[in-house]
């Protein structure tokens, strides 16, 4: 048996990886959320003064590794994997923000799950001594996610209450087995759940089950309580998602009480604007390196759990019928 | 320093990840050709019976991990990652077939090298002491690919000679630390090069870049020459991408001579009906896993040097202006 595992699914990292250095960039409507204080940088303008908002989104990306490496006092040498993935079609800001640092790159992919998927391969990389430091990020944007998953802006179509508003944003941190910062502890990359669901304005009652499985097997494989976190952050599952995640925790006789709060709900607040909450790789990226760093190092947070969700979908699967297929990756963060 | 690396690109594998078990799924083109004996299976019907191409090529992913389960006398729970990409939008034939296995999914993406990466990514996975067993697996479809990168097949477009021929095909594959096959012994995960060309039918020439940094730096880094290997497999550059490999390699006085053949080129022989040669992500997946493969196995072949490049465009980078970013990862064989 592996050494580095604990139950079935969960590795428990002993050399306590850390994150040294982080930024988060949000747009202009997730500055002005509830959670806007806690990012380390708005955006006047949404389009950073491009052309498209694919290459506004690159930008973005491209500025926040940028000033992570900065804030970390690195350069791209002292990097040995950037790790990174986003929504576009075949990870393109990712691969375009990786070319000009130089650095080895690993595309990786879950969607809106693809932070938290990116913190457990970094840990893995740091904890199995394969590297001493590695680049993590990922970004989203509301005009680039529109065009591809469902129709450009500019044909204004109606959402659905059930419907999620993609964050724009991007962020990134560099993990390090030296230096201070939050600790990762425990990772659990989750399975592919699929239930069937089909609907593609409710990406977060398809994400539940999946969000559900990967949190419940990384309790079991721990020994630990929903107690023993302060907050166990899931997203982006939105408010139906959230509400899907507690009446299937209510059938397993789990309470989840307040400590599981969702990143898709916290960062545009009540806003009716914004359907059902946020969703975007870029949410539960900005929100674990905003929101809770932020509160880990004021000391009101000691031990979070994020759970990144994904829904693995795109136009032509809804086309063609099939369901939508969902992920969860958990990843323990102490102070 | 990070104890597993050697060199500043490279990583050593002490405990030798092996392959032990795997089956390679072709089409009836890729069947045809000069390599034909060496693959597995090769379907009758390139559709499999399916409504669409996509779900055509997703059948032929399932049932390349069914296979490869089947040959190794294992069920899914004793795998413990998927790791998993392709070339459709947002992965879908690698997630739709993680749906059925109930195993921890990794999604990858390095385009047509992203069968090289997993190969990485599964020997870490192992070497860190992260996993028992680890599959590996990839797909592609000559026309999933036409139909997103370029035109449906339906419409007829003349190809230019530089163009090069997705592979319709699927692999997969176990790493384990213990049984019996081939060895991995280094990696070399490559960086993101972009040096600027911008022909979306000649990825070859974009590719060739990547393809010699990381060459070069693998052999920099383990201090090896070319003559080391038995043969180095790029791919998939194509003979246009082959012959710019040998002219930048040529510039920096490096003599590639025999040993480096393209999977791309290898794969159709030389009719000119295929262009260039093969691409997607499935032609260096079934040339290690079927041709390399073999000649291990019969003593034709000792030590191997698998180059998987990537061109990591999509449609919308060509529309909007950009050139193509490339990346190569480099894995090293032994019988």
């Amino acid at each position: 048996m592996a050494a580095k595992r604990v139950g079935s699914q969960t590795l428990a990292f002993s050399s306590l990886p850390r994150l040294i250095a982080m930024h988060a960039i949000v747009g202009t409507n997730e500055g002005q959320g509830p959670c806007g204080e806690f990012f380390h940088e708005i955006v006047d303008d949404d389009l950073l003064g491009e052309s498209t908002a694919e290459k506004a989104e690159r930008k973005m990306l491209e500025s926040a590794v940028d000033q992570c490496l900065k804030k970390g006092n690195l350069v791209p040498q002292d990097i040995q994997y950037y790790v990174s993935g986003d929504l576009l079609n075949q990870n393109i800001s990712a691969v375009f923000s990786a070319r000009s640092l130089a650095v080895p790159f690993l595309g990786i992919f879950s969607a809106c799950g693809t932070f938290a998927q990116g913190l457990g391969l970094g840990s893995i990389l740091l904890d199995g001594e394969f590297a001493d430091k590695v680049l993590v990020g990922t970004s989203s944007h509301y005009q680039t996610a529109e065009r591809q998953y469902r129709y450009p802006i500019e044909l204004n179509i109606q959402h659905k209450p059930t419907n999620q508003h993609t964050v724009t944003g991007a962020a990134a941190c560099v993990l390090s087995l030296s230096g201070e910062g939050p600790k990762i502890t425990h990772v659990t990359l989750g399975k592919v759940v699929d239930m069937g669901l089909k609907n593609p304005n409710d990406m977060g009652s398809a994400m539940a089950p999946a969000a559900f499985d990967t949190l419940d097997q990384h309790l079991k494989d721990t020994g630990r309580s929903i107690d023993y976190y302060d907050l166990i952050l899931t997203g982006d599952l939105g408010r139906q998602g959230l509400k899907m995640l507690h009446v299937i925790a209510g059938r397993y006789n789990m309470k989840l009480g307040d400590t599981v709060q969702d990143g898709g709900v916290l960062i545009y607040g009540d806003n009716p604007k914004y359907g059902s909450g946020a969703s975007g790789a870029a949410c539960s990226a900005v929100m674990t390196l905003g929101y809770v760093n932020t509160k880990l190092y004021l000391g009101e947070l000691h031990k979070v759990l994020l759970v990144g969700t994904g829904a693995l979908l795109n136009q032509l699967t809804i086309q063609q019928g099939d369901s939508i297929p969902t992920i969860a990756h958990a990843v323990a963060i102490e102070a």
